[in-house]
């Protein structure tokens, strides 16, 4: 007998449909002869309709007033699925959050978990009954529901997971697992059946949108192994497990993010402590700059470009045309919105030549690198956005990632 | 400085601009430089649609999940009309049922009020914080959320007023108080300023439908004195409060019932205890039986009149048909759905001639009386369902209640 616990987001239990849905597939897992916790989200739609009737409220609403509203959303599915199973002639009990045990601080809408101790989990399953717990919610030292912000129903299920001490976490999604790039890009594209956490972190923060990267962080922490698959099908996803026990592997995938934009500061006086300035002043005012590369140009000044996210791109550059103002020279400017296309393998750190094979692949389409930027799992570079799809389909191909690794002729 | 406690039921804060006339309007008591707790219910049509997931889900949803998953009505009211008296700039915090300390027994559902403890209530009312707390729902002793049952909000309202020793409870409602009459029937009602407990309670039961009886059992056993007023205007409404402070009138009101069927049983044994077991098996089909009255008819047989709400009538003949199988004699008929209508006065105890001044009334009217019932504070007669508006209107114009109390020539 095995202790699973499952995690269904909310297009999984959308509608009574698809709840049933999710009701039959516990009942298989349960059946099979194993204890399972079940983790779901709010159904979708709701949370949304919840912000949108307190915005209209209030263009602030209080955040503990905002947990007490979205924590609704799930405590209407955990009731929902429980009776779902009920019908089913399945025993189960639904559990908030608090109830549940997740005590997290006290910092509303986006509060951190503190401890786990499963409330009366444990009991309930030993008695022979699913338990249903509300994702995304937990409850501070005043037993006040706090809700943990953005993905935190993979969170609540992966530290159940941790505290229950589970032989198994999945992730039920609307998508069937981690892939070698977009298949929507890359036809040829495999399901990979295993990535380290730290890959994984590094395909979520490359726009790979499939987990939030705290969930997976603090799986990492954690140790715990957790399956990404999908609700609609019966296929095996993805593992996601710890680097040690995984196959010899140099690049797991390709991941794009075309959401950067390039910005350029011409002139800035080559002294030092000039560039530390700039990002100091972007850190300021909030803005997440990622590639950076800084060029020594003729008379005494210094070229510095780097990217930031779309959105905060003319944020970036009204706050260093301040920081420019001050000291009396440079300019600033947003130039093209690029793509960064990204290896990923946590086998580079033991394997050289990878930076330039990809290099290779990608002029010998003629596709020209505008920045670079390396991390002992990942090379990524800045491309002309219009030659995206392209360069992840050449670098696809140019490391074999279509072929199972054991035929592939390098890497 | 009052420590007033306001409840709004679901009409009145049915959508968003609801919620923020129901803010203003605490705001002005606020503003007035009173302590205020607010008790809200669920947005109409919220607990309905939930109901109706649940019961698509499953023909007799579980009670403990049905309490997880209607609380969440009230829970998204609380939060709600919290942020919209942020947004007036009205300090405010919410509270679930359990957080105000409303302990309940075990029953979901149905659950009774075991004590109140009013949580942190009073130290927030200090703090000069209003107080918003979800109505219909408390928490059992595991902590685990229970609900109240029809009419809960109002009950949770008095239950926090008396435990608050609130100085004021005031239920706003989408009707303007009690009448001496429906005023859809009689023109000439006029508002009542005050009112017992134990009238209220008489015309909840003859189906006034303004409160349930148990809030008002659990007010009159507090003594916690309440008003019941419109939300929809600023009107004063109606004070329900102890009788020895009540001024001096004999009928209060004219209440109508038009829910009622007669049932009669036929040629039963005129023999010791032959009607006592008929009702025992009403009692035991769980079926009110409310007027009665026992002819002996001739030859040693007896026939039995009795009433029921008009949804239980055939359950009754059916139950009644079983009986009488087994000891093998008498019919039982149903017949006609009657109206009862009813006069109330705690006056009425120490005056005598009610009855025949109501009596002459209806016989001058040609309206025949067809069964008879009375209690200390009240007089109830059977008449043809045609015939209830008109037997109002004659009893009402009978006791001048269209006149203040001071200006009537009798009673």
């Amino acid at each position: 007998m095995a202790l699973i616990v499952q995690k269904y987001g909310g297009t999984s239990v959308k509608d009574l449909d698809r709840i049933k849905a999710v009701a039959e597939r516990i009942r298989t897992t349960y059946e099979a002869g194993n204890q399972v916790v079940v983790v779901v989200s709010a159904r979708s739609g709701v949370t949304n309709r919840l912000i949108a009737d307190a915005q209209a409220l209030h263009p602030h609403p209080d955040e503990r007033e905002m947990d007490m509203l979205l924590s609704v959303g799930e405590q209407e599915t955990i009731a929902l699925t429980t009776i779902a199973l009920h019908s089913l002639g399945i025993p189960a009990v639904s559990r908030t959050g608090g109830q549940a045990g997740i005590f997290t601080d006290g910092f509303h809408t986006k509060a951190r978990i503190v401890d786990i101790r499963g409330g009366d989990l444990q009991e309930q399953l030993d008695s022979g009954k699913v338990v249903i717990v509300a994702g995304f919610q937990g409850a501070n030292s005043l037993g006040h529901t706090t809700t943990l912000g953005r993905g935190g129903s993979d969170l609540s299920a992966i530290a159940l997971a941790a505290a229950l001490k589970a032989d198994l976490c999945q992730i039920y999604t609307d998508v069937d697992g981690v892939y070698t790039a977009d298949p929507r890009i890359v036809s040829s594209a495999r399901k990979l059946q295993v990535v380290s956490y730290e890959e994984m972190l590094e395909l979520a923060s490359l726009g790979s949108k499939v987990m939030q990267s705290r969930s997976v962080e603090f799986a990492n922490k954690y140790q715990v192994q957790f399956e990404v698959r999908s609700s609609y099908n019966n296929n095996p996803g993805t593992i996601v497990k710890a680097e040690s026990t995984l196959e010899d592997v140099v690049v797991r995938g390709v991941a794009c993010d075309k959401n950067q934009t390039k910005v350029v500061v011409n002139d800035l006086p080559d002294q030092p402590g000039a560039a530390a300035k700039v990002f100091k002043c972007l850190a300021d005012a909030q803005v997440n700059v990622d590639m950076i590369v800084q060029n020594i140009g003729r008379d005494g000044v210094a070229n510095l470009t780097f990217t930031v996210p779309s959105d905060d791109a003319y944020r970036a550059e009204n706050a260093v045309t301040e920081f420019l103002k001050e000291i009396g020279s440079g300019r600033v400017s947003v130039a093209d919105r690029i793509a960064k296309v990204s290896v990923v393998g946590v086998g580079m750190r033991s394997h050289s030549g990878v930076a330039a094979h990809m290099f290779t692949a990608l002029a010998e389409s003629g596709i020209n690198i505008q920045l670079i930027s390396t991390s002992e799992i990942k090379i990524s570079v800045a491309i002309n956005i219009e030659h995206a799809d392209e360069a992840v389909r050449v670098i696809h191909d140019a490391f074999e990632l279509n072929k199972d690794a054991s035929e592939r002729s390098s890497f």
